[in-house]
């Protein structure tokens, strides 16, 4: 089975990554559209590409950095040959991840003016476009994760049961680069977006995406990286986290699965792929139909043809149907996280309209509305998750398997996993809708064409936030995989058995507050580094608009200062939370040891996902009541009504795009951290 | 031992009621103002007792219901005899927190009066007067706490190693009460609260306290009903909660010290009472001098003397000098968490100046600013939490008793909570300040009482925040010592030990995600809860400024009817978030057993520390920051600065004075429960 399942997951990975090329000749093969339209796209793309270049030198540069630390904590522990190998799966993770968000990137900066020449014809020209070009993202992340697992698995792979403790290394890699990508990215676009619209739409009282507003075209770069790029490595690091979390339990089980256990989940992984990519070749945009519809319809085209080759994979590895039940779990769970960020984000239910009632009064009474919902978006969705680990841990044990029950856990995750390649194709169709909306706003394109593009931004909204949620379920799934990766890690290095965190016991009970505190810390910084950066938008902003040529839109403003400007700030300050981040559990883990570092571990997950839940539905919320009142609800645009919504909108911004997100990388890298130096805490 | 201690806790209880006795009578004799003033009070004294009678007729039938549950969950379970005591255990302690809450609002009601009249000629006259008011309060509250337990430890003493487990029935009766004192007190304050300020100060454009407004009266009647009575009814509780998880550790230790260390918890209590008697009365008011510098000596001078009596105590019962080092870390730790307060919501330094530097740019920034704050609030706290418990447990080790360490967090619960009494003085110090504020705003008085009083009032401001952090520092410790009360108790009823609380088993972890749930979900209900009710009084607020001579001050608004508003309001909408919490728990433990409900309890709790932190520093900081603002920083009053830092304030209200104060009392309320319902988890 090992000669067979390993090559076809590496076939797989290889053809969805031609598929992917072929999907991105396709979005390059497009019209380019207008000179105006080109020009504007050219300086996002040399924007986004310069942002780039410049935050993954300062990754590489700390990535280097802990990459000595790690092999020097397994050389001093005496195990040389681990040592070489942590560091270099780490190394190579972190290569892949920054790879997979650096082409997925580059596609999408040229698939948004090619959505923009398209809407001057047709929206669901306009549609395939950026899905496609989203798709493009979507395909090489996972592939990407999952050839990169495999391959490593292969170069290490003399003793199976050995190897998945090593590939820990990769899925720290991806988590350190994914850390960073989605801090840097998550300040530079929202102190770009904070910044053009205070100095902009507040002060100087012009409309957004205005070409007279030097700080545009960073917010339109920050779409790509914030979004694109940072939402592509968080992904990159879930699919990663839950097949290596997956194969350490299927270690555990290797007396009953033999090699077959600990391959399922890079198996079910390639089914996934080829279900996402079938879904995603199903979608075909059409005019004048709302393009949800198109996307929801490929989302549940995945998902069943994702459900029937599960019942294959699972029959065929481990030939017991109690697994297929589990994974069936983790696919509904995707589906009930989509459906309820929806309810909580969408102007048609309660919260939104609530929301909007309440900026009636103001913004304070907004804003105190919003709070609430976001306080209450985590009950349903904790409870989902909650129920989808009790019943897969339910069928796991009904398999008759002795520890039957965690490996059911495993199989929900892959499960919920498996339509990952689809759903980040929806998530980077966002922010290359959101560009293309940008690019024929700031070219002056007649007025039909921003009313398709209108149409097509607003769904790229609605996908950005679903799988935001999305995102948050699977990475509380697959840390959960990760804590018994790092209990079995332990009780490997102790030889004896470590089955129990005692959290009545008062260093792990310390350990856990502490793990909570480091959450609402993490959050306080990421929020904090936007304030700052945005400080020099402003700054810089407001300095230009002393021109009054530029004020009068005769003389082009300084875009690329702007830019810069947000580049250096946003590098620069996202090192502090990042650093907070990796040094707190080591010192806990150091001081307190093992024990109450799971403890801080667990009980730093659980703060993780319900405080990111807060802030992405609240932001959500916040930003879709503003959309609702400027659709004509409550006195519509001008309204005092909608003033309020909009510092309400303006609030949720760092929340949804820089601390919620950041939460999602931040769990899984407190995960794979502590899997990887546990020889520091023992 | 048992002749002489018990007595001595009783003797003392009684002196204290004494002690506040006198105090009352001195307050009450003093002149009672102009008649303006008086015709104000009134109107206030009324509506506060209106409220206070109606809420605790709505508490007395809940309570009265979940007597007849507890009745029931025991005598099913088969043990009728704990079946009568648990349940009339219960409503006692529903009756003294009560009566204690009661009894001291009715002398704050009378106190700001007649602190409003002092201050016609001294400031330091109307300080002492206002600091009496609340020290009958903080008397009363804590010596009937204390003489409750004791009495009912007394009554049913036949056995005193099994009474513990029976007094948790008192423990519970007093956590009820509280959450309800403390909801509706904290959505009647905050909803007549934000109800008069978006009316009257940002519609209309009248002064805080202006007698035009209809709102303001109902506005003063809520600091009584919230600060005052909801306040109060929580440190009860948590005296209450500390005495008794303490004892059923004693319990524990009966074989090294025998009835002494079941009665030391309640004998240090009854120490610090003294310590406490003597810092009030040491606290005299200087005209022209900050009040604060006198209330802070009183402080010192409580905290040393707690401290010599701990020694004295400590030698005389337990004759181990670890356990009067692991008390001082208590009494440490009250110092600590004043000072950590004072920096965060206090102007003269940087977490506020940040806040107040934000509001140049808008309401957006001063809220992104706030919140930043905020979160960040919990690393110090939690910090010195942990501290707290890792150092207490190692002195109580190093005491060479089997099982010392956890007496060792238990003593240092003691150190913190012996300088009790003090502290809830100092508290209810603020809204009688507040109220007198009040007063002789609206009785118009010249120029040079309003300068006076509105001294008084920062300060009152300041203590209430102090204050606020002491009370969700103790409920941390306490509640730590109800954990350990509630696995005794698990193991006194399965007969075999149970000292493992796994959250790496999945119905725990599942358990512990639902209890950091459940507090988020209790916030957004207890915010929604102000809004809805804030909107009937904005409602009824613009009906009456419809009336042209109101506006004119020709005629009296009608302040009865909006205090019949609030009230019916708060009450109405302090239920469903009341039965939540007390519902949630059970079904928890019914459904997922005993050990999934501690994960619930202990993870709930952390998330219930911190999110009150963030909730309590981030209104209180923001709050300081518009004030700050309006004392001439950054443009003054009427700025754009100071409009946005209104904003700020405003989303604060409800954070800061009813969810943040709410939640120190539901994470007691959630051990309390758990510990008296326990035979329906097993």
């Amino acid at each position: 089975m090992f000669e067979f399942a390993l090559p076809f997951v590496v076939i797989v990975s290889v053809i969805a990554l031609i598929v992917a090329a072929f999907l991105a000749r396709s979005v390059l093969s497009q019209d380019e559209g207008t000179p105006k339209m080109r020009e504007v796209a050219d300086a996002i793309r040399v924007g986004a590409e310069a942002f780039i270049k410049r935050q993954y030198s300062t990754i590489a540069i700390l990535a280097i950095i802990l990459a000595v630390v790690i092999f020097a904590v397994y050389f001093i522990s005496g195990q040389q040959q681990l040592a070489i190998d942590t560091a270099l799966a780490y190394l190579f993770g972190a290569f892949c991840s920054a790879m997979a968000g650096i082409i997925g990137m580059s596609i999408a900066v040229r698939a948004n003016v090619r959505t923009a020449s398209a809407a001057q014809t047709s929206s669901g020209k306009a549609l395939d476009i950026s899905f496609r070009g989203g798709a493009v993202s979507g395909l090489i992340i996972t592939a990407m994760s999952l050839l990169g697992v495999s391959l490593t698995f292969y170069a290490l792979g003399a003793n199976p049961t050995e190897t998945p403790f090593i590939i820990v290394g990769f899925g720290f890699g991806a988590s350190f680069v994914a850390l960073f990508a989605q801090l840097g990215g998550g300040i530079y676009t929202k102190a770009a977006d904070v910044g053009a619209d205070l100095v902009g739409k507040v002060e100087a009282g012009i409309p957004e995406d205005d070409v007279r507003n030097p700080a545009t075209i960073a917010d339109l770069v920050g779409d790509n990286v914030g979004d694109c790029a940072g939402r592509g490595a968080d992904l990159f690091e879930s699919t990663a986290a839950e097949n290596i979390g997956a194969m350490i339990l299927g270690v555990a089980l290797f007396p009953v699965f033999g090699i077959n256990g600990i391959l399922f989940p890079l198996v079910m992984c390639a089914f996934g792929l080829i279900a996402s990519m079938i879904g995603i070749l199903s979608v075909r945009g059409k005019d004048d139909a709302d393009p949800m519809v198109a996307l929801n319809r490929g989302y549940y085209i995945t998902a069943i043809i994702a459900a029937i080759f599960f019942y294959i994979g699972t029959m065929w590895l481990l030939g017991n149907i109690w697994f297929f039940y589990a994974g069936l779990v983790g696919i509904v769970m995707s589906v009930v996280f989509l459906r309820v960020t929806l309810y909580y984000t969408d102007h048609n239910y309660r919260p939104v309209q609530e929301i909007a009632d309440a900026s009636e009064t103001g913004a304070a009474t907004n804003i105190i509305s919003g709070l609430s919902v976001g306080l209450e978006t985590t009950a349903i969705p904790a409870i989902v998750i909650g129920l989808a680990l009790l019943t897969s841990y339910a069928l796991g044990t009904m398999s008759g398997i002795a520890s039957g029950g965690l490996y059911g856990t495993a199989v929900a995750t892959i499960g919920m996993l498996s339509v990952c390649a689809y759903v980040l194709a929806m998530d980077t169709f966002g922010p290359i809708a959101d560009n293309a909306g940008g690019i024929v706003e700031m070219s002056q394109a007649p007025e039909s064409v921003r009313k398709r593009m209108d149409r097509l931004d607003s769904a790229g909204n609605t996908t950005k936030a679903l799988t935001k949620g999305y995102a948050i379920g699977s990475a509380a799934l697959a840390v959960f995989l990760l804590f018994n990766a790092y209990m079995n890690d332990v009780a490997h290095l102790i030889s004896k058995p470590f089955t129990t965190v005692n959290l009545a016991a008062v260093p792990v009970f310390v350990g856990a507050l502490l793990g909570a505190m480091l959450i609402f810390l993490f959050a306080s910084l990421a929020i904090r580094a936007v304030s700052k950066t945005a400080q020099y938008v402003i700054t810089e902003v407001r300095e230009q608009f002393k021109d009054p040529a530029i004020m009068a839109g005769t003389k082009k403003p300084d875009y690329a200062r702007v830019i810069d400007i947000t580049t250096v700030g946003a590098l620069k300050n996202m090192v502090l939370p990042g650093i907070i981040a990796v040094a707190f559990p080591i010192i806990i883990g150091v001081t307190l040891k093992y024990e109450a570092l799971a403890g801080f571990l667990m009980v730093g997950t659980i703060a993780g996902i319900l405080l990111a839940l807060i802030l992405n539905n609240a932001g959500g919320a916040w930003d879709n009541a503003k959309k609702y009142i400027e659709s004509g609800a409550h006195g519509g645009k001008g309204s005092d009504a909608h003033k309020a919504a909009v510092i309400g909108d303006t609030v949720g911004d760092p929340c949804k795009d820089t601390a919620g997100p950041s939460l999602h990388v931040l769990i899984k890298l407190l995960a794979t951290l502590t899997l990887v130096l546990v020889p520091l805490f023992i």
